[in-house]
């Protein structure tokens, strides 16, 4: 992430904190080569190896208190006005900055709800509270998760046209694919064929290579989060792809689904197209529905009734997440009300928020039918991102 | 890294937490795609999306539960004996795990230490005590610092292989820059050269990018951890490089140290011999006195005061870290007793541990030396893994 962007979203952040009257947001961190808590290569740019704080203040004030060997670096990278570096113990400086604001509240780098906003590891939670000690800051803490939730749903321009990119150039992909499959290749195949195009191209996968793509074809297969297989393409089979690229540091998640057909077949079995047309419809119901102001729970609800309504099991997951420079990312989560979300479906869909919509149904004898497309919400309403899947993709025998 | 080479930690895991008394090693974690615990690589070899729980008991029983999306993907990752996949909540079925061992300890992913053991994030801590709601075993948890150090400290055959491996083909690259270096080039260019070099052979860089390698040229450069600047190589500079790769997942990290002659020199003057002299003799004496059982502040201590006898100050950072899966690997640190270092120097040295050992001190007029070496423990001393340098590398005019 350029030096540019970084002072983009600080300026930002500092927006934020006067939005929602907090005093001072502290990102605390060490052995960021180790661990890397999720929201430095935003607002940071670089690595820290001893203990270190990043500070960003109401009133517009950015302090780095780092170890000393850091210090040429970090002027540097230039993303903090204020650097102070320190040789044996963070405290006194670190301290000195603070007592400067007589902060009522200071965000940290942790929540419950929202792995974005939770990088302070806890052990290091506990050097902090010492480093408190004799000082009344242990009371004015609080989640940054708002302030993260936020900063990362709320994309500038830049942003999307950033995640645009991504998109296109993962849609051409797709469109490779599609001339690429025939029966008799394996999934596994698919995956590599398509893992090689990234490289060649300069690009990282927007998840983990296990999976990034899943390619599932046929009956009863593997289901989501999980690599492709050995199991071979065939006629009759449904096949289905989820797939995204990181692309200048910004990511894109889609879906599509092909239909592989059969000796005398012209067109896909009336059950494959039935369910095809329902995950497309639950897709444009949802997106009808989004808006600021919505919570999350309410526009995965429109999918979940739709699909089940015409005769489907519902998902075993969430309608959608947003998207950004991770590929779960921001705050809000159009996903239903189970515990394994916390708190995150009932937040509200902002302006500005880039969402995934990926409903899932199983054709029985076929396979899995998903469309995952990407949206933008606008001021009162969405705009899309990616050219929608409107007809399943045929594969020739 | 493979899955023998976790199974085979995981055999080692079973083993220490015999030698340690501790019944249970929950990892917990969530979104490693956003935040990875430095363990799941070595120990789970896959990321987990939802709260997931990797269990591994004295007895030689290994637990994975996980969101019901990631059961085909870890099955086929295999390195779990037990996979428990949840929908909804985790605790159910995490509570079900524990209560089969009634465990008088378990060790969890935190430590104010060491940055590896510390891989729970503090939000995710809420979630866990909120799980042992009902039950006792909040009070049975501590840190699993212990396990983790000797894990990551006690590299196996293979691992010290793998290790040097990735010494053999840094060395190269080092030699390479000794050809390549010439007065009228840029640090940032020599680091540029480095990193083509890299990426051409496909390995990694072994940290961050942005100072990977090192490289200073002259009096009054920058220091550890700062990137290479426009500084333009002249005679009468002493140069070093520090310097290090990623490479079939584990990791070098090495320095040497170059001078450039003026004209009519045939070797460097005696200032530059002698600092070069007394780099070298104090890593010598170090690695004399290394053995296990030694404390990481003993050994310090020995470098840090004959730099400090021969007139020079003494360096600003640790003699020496270990060095495995990531540059900064294992618990003891080979420093001094810097409030910055927790505990860390007060450990011992162990059998199987490798270690850098890397003194600086300054040349006035010149620039700074550096020699940084890697050695692993061996039962009664050390072996030498980088074949050392020992005598300063001259580059003509």
């Amino acid at each position: 992430m350029g030096k540019d962007l970084i002072l983009e979203k600080i300026d930002q952040a500092v927006k934020i904190l006067n939005e929602k009257e907090i005093d001072m947001w502290m990102t605390f961190v060490r052995e960021t080569g180790n661990i890397k808590d999720p929201m430095i290569d935003m607002i940071v740019g670089t690595n820290a190896t001893w203990q270190s704080a990043f500070i960003i203040t109401k009133n517009g004030d950015t302090h780095a208190i780092i170890g000393s060997l850091e210090l040429e670096n970090m002027k540097m990278v230039g993303t903090y006005k204020n650097i102070h570096p320190y040789l044996k113990s963070i405290k006194e400086k670190f301290l000195d900055v603070i007592n400067q604001y007589k902060p009522n509240k200071i965000a940290i780098n942790y929540s419950r709800n929202s792995s974005l906003a939770d990088g302070m590891t806890y052990g290091l939670y506990l050097e902090l509270l010492d480093h408190f000690n004799g000082t009344d800051y242990a009371s004015k803490l609080i989640s940054s998760e708002e302030i993260v939730a936020a900063l990362r749903g709320r994309k500038s321009q830049t942003e999307i046209s950033l995640i645009k990119e991504a998109i296109k150039e993962t849609l051409k992909i797709f469109d490779e694919v599609t001339k690429y499959l025939k029966p008799g290749i394996t999934e596994k195949l698919v995956a590599h064929y398509v893992q090689d195009i990234v490289a060649k191209r300069g690009y990282q996968l927007a998840w983990d290579k296990d999976y990034c793509p899943s390619v599932f074809s046929g009956p009863n297969t593997a289901g989501a989060h999980a690599g492709p297989t050995d199991r071979v393409i065939e006629p009759g089979h449904v096949i289905n792809m989820d797939f995204g690229i990181k692309y200048n540091g910004y990511c894109s998640d889609l879906q599509r689904t092909w239909y592989v057909l059969r000796p005398g077949e012209t067109k896909a079995p009336d059950e494959v197209q039935k369910g095809f047309d329902v995950i497309k419809e639950s897709i444009t119901r949802s997106a009808n529905e989004m808006k600021p102001g919505k919570k999350g729970w309410e526009i995965d609800e429109v999918a979940r009734n739709y699909i089940q309504i015409n005769g489907y099991d519902e998902f075993p997951h969430g309608l959608g997440h947003q998207v950004g420079r991770v590929c779960h990312d921001g705050g809000c989560l159009m996903g239903p009300k189970w515990e394994r979300y916390n708190n995150l479906p009932y937040l509200e869909i902002e302006e500005g928020n880039v969402f995934t919509i990926e409903p899932r149904l199983t054709i029985e004898n076929y396979g899995i039918a998903t469309i995952e497309e990407m949206v933008v919400v606008t001021k009162d309403g969405i705009e899309w991102l990616s050219e929608r899947q409107n007809d399943i993709y045929l594969i020739k025998p």
